[in-house]
């Protein structure tokens, strides 16, 4: 990092001279043929294996900066691995079908006029992420494969490294062809650059934040332009009168254990009343098993004693850890109620052999994700078959849910005529 | 309206207890029948035929209150003709097709996991709009019939007309049984009311501006929402060197001339060097008949010694009338690369027999809409076959061009499994 581009950091205007280079880029980006930006996919990913001893030296010195809590500076640790992980994962999604130039409807008008939906980049996007450095090299290779032009602002503590992931990207648009100004990191540390893509209307079309939930509402909070995240996955399984017994207790344990730290897993559990007795001390052993505890409501506790009693707040708390909480309702409709009141939108799902109760759930839910028979945690851009994903989303508008390449462009309407006028 | 009301203007939280009661209302609509909604929409134009005298007396008050410029005074008039017009369109809407739980996509995985998206509701919409009283109802029958509950906030010149028109509304959805909040007005002419709903993060979902471009530039600056709408639609027609003379002709005048006040109207036209010469003085003879005035840039003028000389400002003015910005360039690129510094990102034309140069010019700009060979005026949802429209739109996520039923929806996506779990 040189002193020239630390003094660059504080010129006003940073992130507005790199949103006008970018907009310049997108243009040729949008415009380049599948075969020059898979290339640039797969020289970004050779030149993170080439310049892997640059990156680990770069990674080190933000690690010898480092004065945070072990976890954290696990996500910031890059291995030998790791890069490699990164280099294959540019390499899979060159493999992807490019989302760009597919034409979503076409029909013709009374007068002769043919109009197409025509799927487009987006234009610029800034993702604004905490310490994981391998964001970078995955944001870049889902905003390159769309068309679509990047500006990076990675965590101060993860700087080195995402200036060298950087780099390597940068020489994979070039061996391909494509403009440099397409992939762009912030020049310092200034949290200043931050507020300034947040403010960037017009210059920034979309603001993607990956991280945690304080990065998230920061960043909803004070952004001027369209932001695709999720702030919390508060998500709900609901076990129904009419489930099997068997496929409930292997849901739910998967639903909540399988990695209880990911914004998938189920954080509540609503247990029909009718099977509640039966069927709820058999979930709470196989959980026990796994090592998870419980904050259950009055009636889940006239059920299993022993459980520590929930208050209002935790149906109200994402987790993220081995801890569930229970309650028990009297039928589809306060589950529903439970939920439209607690949840976040993420992933709920019902288990039930009962297909029309099954299809008042579906329906009776506005979150982004909802199942019937399955674990929450397959919420995942991978397990919905996207390839990447560059985070799941929970707004209303646009994207929703897991967030592949389909989502990060936008569509034109086209239309062709043949000198018509408007009566 | 009652003092007691307009007493409830000032009571901080008035739209965030509309936006709870309106959420609630949503969930009921969303899942109403198709034949519920189209209902409503048949008993709302009926109760807007049989309190029409009401309504003409609120207009009356407003009216007579009323301070400003005529042509404002026309668009803020109702007449039994235009009440008429508002009917019918409700009616009209009714018998398009519903946009809510089409299956826009669907598809099995390797695990079985059956995975679809649904198209369902967005949720709640915040309609700010000025004078014209009408869009009221056309804005309210839309949200109706895809499922939205709405907030409308009128002008406050308009306010006892709003009020009238709701009153039809609210009549229609309980002759359909669903719920009176579905549509609600801001109690009063408080110009609070627009901040709170600018800011209602996660209580309202959507918000859409129709009005005059200092409404949407307010809006577009204050809000804490997503915003859909168009601040202005400087549309440029560009005739290609290969176009056809005659053609070109007619298309010019239309885009320009048919209606000169719409945002789809052309504001500037972009001649090729290769044909201005032998075209330009036709197409500004025709334009003078038409009663058309100009602004060119020297080349142009080198051509027509007569135009009036254009300022560098004058390219990026949205003139909305008689006035046409003209400027000779070089070829495709140096018409995009015009485009790409003064367009707005609405609509642009080319006018050309060169399909290649057609097909360049398509995927150069990253306008919403781009045409060939046709009339930047058919830029429009009833042109488009959408049946209706709630505004046309430039930003780049979600909606873009002409805003029909469709893009009032949103997605969920529905995971049907057989007891999956995620190893």
């Amino acid at each position: 990092m040189s002193a020239s581009t630390q003094a660059e950091a504080t010129t006003p205007g940073a992130i507005e001279a790199m949103a006008r280079a970018a907009r310049v880029a997108a243009r040729t980006l949008a415009q380049s043929p599948t075969v020059e930006r898979d290339k640039a996919l797969w020289a970004a990913a050779n030149a993170l294996r080439e310049t892997r001893d640059v990156i680990l030296e770069a990674n080190a010195k933000d690690l010898a900066a480092y004065k945070g809590s072990e976890a954290f500076r696990d996500r910031l640790t890059l291995t030998p691995e790791r890069i490699e992980t990164m280099a294959k994962g540019l390499e899979d999604m060159a493999d992807l079908s490019d989302p760009v130039g597919r034409i979503l409807s076409e029909w013709t008008r009374p007068n002769g006029l043919k109009i197409r939906r025509v799927a487009t980049p987006i234009g610029i996007l800034g993702v604004i992420y905490e310490s994981r450095p391998n964001v970078g090299a995955d944001a870049a290779g889902l905003c390159i494969k769309s068309g679509n032009a990047v500006i990076l602002r990675g965590g101060s503590e993860s700087f080195h490294s995402a200036q060298a992931i950087h780099a390597a990207m940068v020489a994979g648009l070039k061996a391909a062809g494509l403009p440099e100004a397409a992939v762009q990191v912030a020049p310092s540390t200034d949290r200043q650059h931050v507020s300034d893509m947040l403010q960037a209307a017009g210059l920034i079309d979309l603001i993607i934040p990956r991280g945690g939930r304080s990065l998230v509402e920061r960043v909803q909070n004070e952004a001027r332009i369209p932001v695709l995240a999720h702030a919390e996955g508060l998500c709900h399984t609901y076990i129904h009168s009419a489930a099997e017994p068997q496929m409930a207790r292997r849901i739910i344990c998967n639903a909540k254990m399988r990695r209880p730290g990911i914004c998938g897993a189920t954080e509540t559990l609503l247990i029909d009343s009718a099977i509640a007795p039966s069927l709820l001390p058999d979930i709470v052993s196989d959980l026990r098993e796994l090592g998870c505890a419980f904050r259950a409501d009055a009636r889940a506790r006239a059920i299993v004693p022993d459980l520590s009693a929930a208050t209002e707040a935790d149906f109200s708390t994402e987790w993220l850890d081995a801890i569930l909480s229970v309650a028990v309702v009297d039928g589809v409709d306060a589950a529903l109620e439970h939920i439209a009141v607690h949840g976040s939108g993420h992933t709920e799902a019902i288990i039930t052999s009962d297909e029309t109760v099954a299809t008042r759930f579906l329906n009776g839910t506005d979150s982004a994700v909802v199942m019937w028979n399955a674990s929450t945690q397959f919420c995942d851009g991978g397990e919905f078959g996207f390839g990447a994903e560059i985070g799941i989303a929970t707004g209303r508008v646009h994207a929703r849910g897991p967030v592949g390449l389909e989502q990060l462009t936008t569509f034109r309407y086209e239309v062709l005529g043949t000198g018509q006028v408007r009566p």
